[in-house]
């Protein structure tokens, strides 16, 4: 952590204040010098009190995504997020996660984007990702994993946003196959997973996600209203980015760990659990071709089986996927 | 095509000479302009005669890799080699095409390289390639395919380097699955196959070729002399690497163009009759796992089917394969 996260940290754990002279002798640093951080961290958007009879106290946060703000809040992970960067505008998250991971970058390494020209969803699709109103980031990822079992990765993704979203706002999402999380069934996070490969070998894989969190309806594109909304318009109130952030990395992390241990089965048992998808009436659009029937299940890579109306069953690893009424 | 490329298609078209105002008059240039392009081809290392009875004759070729003369020498295809570049030296030129496929570049282009200093085989295995010594190249594709059907693109590089093999040097090789090709046991090409993809939804693929074409056996590091060779060693005499690059890019075409005309069965037919691991005892080495069996046959995404001493049958996308004696 650096100095700046290790002050926020201590901040966030003594809420009622603390005083200089601790901070000094915690970071090792003289108090000049905590004064000095204390005044820079204030300049990026931080209320902190001082007082004689409390020391420093935290007592309002930057609606802005800071790299050491984000690794204070998160502590201690396995692998996903112990290198976070943030930018304030980028073309797409996952080229400059791309660029790194050619560099040599090691797993787990997270870049938000405050805004990005060139977001990107699944299928050359165009994302949204206006300024400071959601969370676009990408996450660098080195599995042993082949090629078609890198579904598994999407699957975790919704399962652990699912949770992240239900702990920090107490939304309850549904999972829309692969990719998409719905609440009251409007799109409010998009996953987008792209992988670097061998035939027999994954290389690295990337995981783009947006959520949309402090858009108000007014800001959608009106051809978006109907079928998009924000976690905001549904909590009726403003979310805490960071917060949120945070905690989607810690449950991204549970999840990674999960499949590199071999235990996708609990993360798709959890998955069918959440998902809108299983047990009703699909249409598939593959390319050309379109398959029409009931989603039954999830299989162990992560595609999803379809019952046709002929009683074939269809295993389906992407497509456009529409719940039909 | 350059005007440097229409000349030595000219000058090989006509192997008695053509004289510089034919020249001046096919590429609608002054006979001064012909006089000059020619002077440039010599100094590239062509042996052009000039005289008054026949003009230009082409009596001479460079032993070196150059863009204008591979594009003369291919002609028209369909998709590989309609960009053809040639680098003296690069880092690998798998490397070099990824970048260029990030800018857009369209697929079917071709990156040779003289030498590379940090080639690469499968598994981040290293690949010797010295300079001028055999064929270091890249080609960029963008086929409709999904992630686990790229194996096809191996298969299919395995026929049409066999067949162009064939043709320019009469040798019949053996192809070891999934990407070697092998001449009395010994291994003379290698393919790596990398893609760039979504879950479902291969962005490109770029095949990686080497061929050992011009070494001999001293020239080999003395622990790979038992077990790799080179065209020339096996043919008895050096091979033109130009025409044997020409006649590899040119079968290429014809096996893409089959595979995206839904035609790999015809591929894999053809793959498995030059096929040594077919019927074959064999051990498989997949991460920690090892797979022993006879290899029955391919199907229909390019795996191999091992039928196991328990009687299984196995599918075999890659891993490390031996054939047992």
């Amino acid at each position: 952590m650096t100095t700046d996260a290790k002050i926020l940290f201590a901040l966030r754990a003594n809420s009622d204040g603390v005083s200089g002279a601790q901070l000094a002798e915690q970071l090792a640093i003289s108090r000049a010098a905590v004064w000095s951080r204390i005044e820079e961290l204030r300049q990026v958007g931080f209320a902190i009190e001082a007082g004689p009879h409390f020391g420093y106290r935290l007592v309002g946060e930057p609606d802005a995504l800071l790299a050491d703000d984000l690794m204070a809040r998160l502590g201690q992970t396995k692998v996903v997020g112990r290198d976070i960067r943030v930018f304030e505008e980028t073309t797409s998250t996952n080229d400059v996660i791309e660029k790194l991971a050619r560099d040599g970058v090691k797993e787990g390494a997270v870049v938000f984007a405050e805004s990005q020209t060139k977001g990107r969803g699944r299928l050359g699709r165009k994302w949204m990702s206006p300024t400071r109103k959601g969370l676009w980031f990408s996450v660098l990822l080195r599995p042993n994993l082949q090629p078609q079992e890198t579904t598994q990765l999407t699957v975790a993704s919704a399962t652990a946003l699912r949770r992240a979203i239900h702990s920090v706002t107490g939304l309850s999402a549904e999972i829309k196959w692969p990719n998409d999380l719905l609440i009251g069934g409007k799109k409010v996070v998009g996953i987008l997973t792209e992988m670097s490969a061998e035939v027999d070998r994954v290389r690295h894989v990337i995981l783009g996600i947006g959520v949309d969190v402090n858009q108000d309806a007014a800001e959608f594109p009106v051809e978006l209203r109907k079928i998009a909304t924000s976690l905001k318009i549904e909590a009726g109130g403003e979310i805490s980015r960071a917060e949120l952030a945070t905690e989607i990395l810690r449950e991204l992390d549970v999840d990674y760990v999960r499949i590199c241990g071999g235990k996708f089965s609990q993360v798709a048992d959890e998955w069918e659990a959440g998902c809108a998808t299983i047990g009703k009436k699909v249409s598939v659009q593959m390319g050309s071709r379109l398959i029409r029937g009931c989603a039954e299940a999830l299989d162990d890579d992560g595609a999803l089986l379809v019952r046709t109306e002929h009683g074939h069953l269809e295993r389906v690893i992407g497509g456009d996927v529409t719940l039909e009424k």
